[in-house]
């Protein structure tokens, strides 16, 4: 595991581009379970006995001062001893993360603010705004269906204009799927379907609303991150494939930058995606925890089979468990610095160019992308910040 | 291929939880290429030239008293100059099975009954009962299509209601794919569907019995094997990608366990399904011997991306020749050892958990989800079984 | 990179079965980095950083006289100075093929001619005539709907009769994808899907069309080569799994072999329809360029874990610039002599095993397919050939 470029990704300071908070209570064994997995916790099975139980398991203990391979009592047992304040302490800190983009839209748990997370870790937090949760908020205030899409857009354009916020976020792939039609959908239509949708409640999982969050993202004018592939049971696997949204992206080209998450097991088609289409982006968070540092090398070399290294980001996606903010972070360096490195010892890539692409992955690429500001030489970082206003903002 | 994890896997007793038996009689060259193939033997290319083939010519011709990667025709002489039960002897012993759950739906050729089979091998036999065996009967005999489902029920009971029961198994993927409506049909719709398939005759491929046939599964309360993935021409590939059955898994959680056999190339959605759903397990039979040793670790490396390690069963899907018997528990074995084995060298698992993995895969969890018995400490074995009652059959 | 595999491919002399004339006049830097992609040249993005682009600063440079990982600046500096007679010559001849199947049908460049390339090369071409473009020149002559089908098929008839024709080819792909009825249109329907063509203008892709294109492709009796997966962002990469032509395939059985081009990341389909359908073939053309000789070895193996080895072609699909004549057979000879001698060396398999599919899918597989002649031992070769006529020609 030497090498410069194992170095270099190990000192390099990462810029998660997509991740959630994490819970600020202490943890039960169920509810660290429960955490730990995208399914639900079962009777009769440990989710620590999956990869990225292994993986918590091997690489989280030693931070707590137990030996690698702690068994899980005696992990939840020191984790309960050391209390949530220093357990995510340690996890940040030792994350590596200057730049946390912070999906505010998932909370069914008590979770820090993007400024509390950044604050423990030492570094800047910005903030990405789910458009679902700003549609459901519009209808849980009460709105006439011939009035929702105004609505809608004022409140999104209220969102966005908070000073920390870089991005967009919809979760379509849990709502609906990405087989939907590309148009944008009329305004008769989109009033009709709101009349469905606000008479009978629920989540947003109409198709031609979701339509409508994706073309409302396009005039807000911010990146969009889009959900796709693994996620929790509500998923339809098939229908999430991205290249379905083909049609979609020839119809905005030209206008938003659109950044594919997660992506497995569709990272190849991400990929296909991000070498055709020059909006096109995409990471391979949320899989780099689940596979663990063991696997996420096999993952990354499919993500990059084909996509231009000025395409792919870094994120954790990690939600709940200070864990999985290291863990993406350590799979993420392992993984590409292997990746890389194997290239560099065969020749087939340079040093200076798997640097270069090291600096890209972990970092550069989001903060030209978002506009973040370039980092601190000495890692000074605030728990807040202002980013630049996006020209594209209407 | 040294180390603790290769001997463990080496010495293990397996338990073969989907395989069918072997062909008694003598096989001619055509008659044993054409059992090579999931496609049919074709003019001027002999299945001896593909993976499968090579892996047989590598490590069956040994237990031939042949050396290694013997020709075809030297393969072949020999193999008829043993005859065949004791070529089905040398294999079924070499492969260290003790368990053999015997799929009886499919038997084109003469073959071995499940207990001929495990007799053979020194182990013990249980049934899996293919329901569109059962239904296909029940038409044969002669039904009302008004009374089709209560015949159909009784005679599945009826089935199932043998002392070796242990599964029922669907081939709905090759009759109909998995996207089918979720919901158990109706009375009057299963009526008038069967009404039309015993009018017009031939196998059970209506979508309408299909999801029947699948929904009478749940009520026999017995786990459900299901054909996913690989297969022969009879396949339509895109229709059996096992994500399709997302919503009927959501109608059916906290019913049966459901089984998905193969699975390749759909392993990794096989084992996003594993990994939400509490009901699902996968195993990679089939493939395992078709890619044979050289290859078999890469796909246990994508079926093991993500699965909980309680979900991932070990079976040959073995049909015809015995070699099948033999390469598919080598491929296991050696796919998983050097998998567990190189993690366990670099220090990302740890040895006893590595151990625990390998017990789990290679039998105790079919041993768990099936209600077997805990292997006796000498191996003993006879050749057929009574499993528990199953606390959930209606 | 040791053994006699590797020394065996390196020296073969290979068949490119599908592949593109190169430009013959001066490129700029706009030029080059557009040829460099299947996407575009976007701004602030050079297409150099991909995985392409540094497969060709690595592997392209030194036979400019450059040192390995020339930086783009010099490299196409030196390309410039060389001039591109030169560059041509020095790519194609390095590249060691004898044989060029170039389809002609795509050509927005002002390209060389299959004989041009061939001359080239010191190499034999042989010509696939794209059935699109066929159709397209009928349309652009004129003709009325009810005659479009004769005046297509005496067309096609005409083109294929040229005496160094040896295939056909299809982009159906690109137009409709392959989820397509499976029958034979009738006339009726093909004169009234062409009156709606002829009448609106443009490329052809009415589904009706199409399939009439792919059904006249079984009655000139000459292999199909079908684009599949893989290409710019006119794909809709959902709609061209190649499984979804398997009832078409089970009509066509017994008539024309069908060749399924590039494939990924639809390897394993495409390799499942080889190992079941007898008149199935596949490459990983295109793709062995554009991931390079680092990652070439993985896709090779993805698309060889069933594959029969009479099944795999080798094609570069090259367009435009001589590098990825190159690249692709440097992907090619390189990744699978990297899988085959770590399988000779590990005894999975013989030394003569793996010299014979080294020989089979560096060309003997496309000379039995096409029927071309055997090589002569001196290399000495023509840049022009009649290849035997098909005899089931109608």
């Amino acid at each position: 595991m030497g090498g410069r470029v194992h170095e270099a990704l190990a000192a390099a300071r990462l810029v998660d581009h997509h991740c959630h908070g994490v819970v600020t209570g202490a943890l039960d064994r169920p509810g660290f379970e429960s955490l730990l997995t995208e399914g639900a916790a079962w009777p009769g099975i440990s989710t620590f006995d999956s990869p990225v139980g292994v993986a918590v398991r091997r690489h989280c203990a030693p931070l707590l001062d137990l030996p690698r391979h702690a068994p899980p009592e005696a992990y939840l047992a020191r984790r309960a001893e050391l209390g949530p304040h220093e357990v995510n302490r340690r996890f940040l800190s030792a994350a590596g993360t200057d730049v946390f983009c912070v999906d505010t839209g998932y909370a069914p748990d008590r979770i820090t603010s993007p400024g509390e997370l950044a604050g423990i870790a030492g570094g800047t937090a910005y903030e990405v705004v789910r458009l679902e949760s700003v549609a459901e908020a519009v209808a849980a205030r009460g709105v006439e269906p011939h009035a929702y899409a105004d609505t809608f857009r004022a409140a999104a354009l209220d969102a966005v204009g908070r000073p920390d916020v870089v991005a967009v976020k919809s979760v379509a792939a849990y709502r609906t799927g990405f087989d939907l039609a590309p148009e944008r959908p009329s305004e008769a239509e989109v009033t009709r379907a709101a009349a469905d949708w606000l008479a009978r409640g629920g989540r947003l999982a109409d198709p031609v609303l979701v339509r409508h969050l994706l073309w409302t993202a396009v005039d807000l004018g911010l990146p969009l991150q889009l959900h796709t592939g693994f996620g929790d049971s509500d998923i339809r696997m098939h229908r999430v494939d991205p290249t379905h949204l083909t049609d979609w992206l020839h119809l905005t080209a030209g206008t938003i930058p659109v950044l594919l998450l997660h992506c497995w097991p569709y990272q190849r088609q991400a990929a296909y995606l991000a070498a055709v289409f020059e909006q096109v982006y995409l990471d391979v968070g949320l899989t780099l925890h689940f596979v663990g540092p063991a696997r996420s090398r096999a993952i990354l070399a499919e993500a990059l089979e084909i996509t231009p290294f000025r395409k792919l980001l870094y994120s954790s996606d990690a939600y709940g468990v200070a864990e999985f903010h290291l863990l993406g972070a350590l799979s993420f360096r392992q993984g590409l610095a292997s990746l890389l490195q194997e290239r560099v010892d065969a020749d087939e890539l340079s040093l200076p160019d798997a640097l270069r692409i090291a600096a890209w992955t972990s970092g550069d690429n989001a903060r030209r992308l978002y506009g973040l500001p370039a980092p601190s030489p000495s890692h000074q970082a605030s728990a807040t910040a202002h980013p630049p206003s996006p020209e594209s903002m209407i």
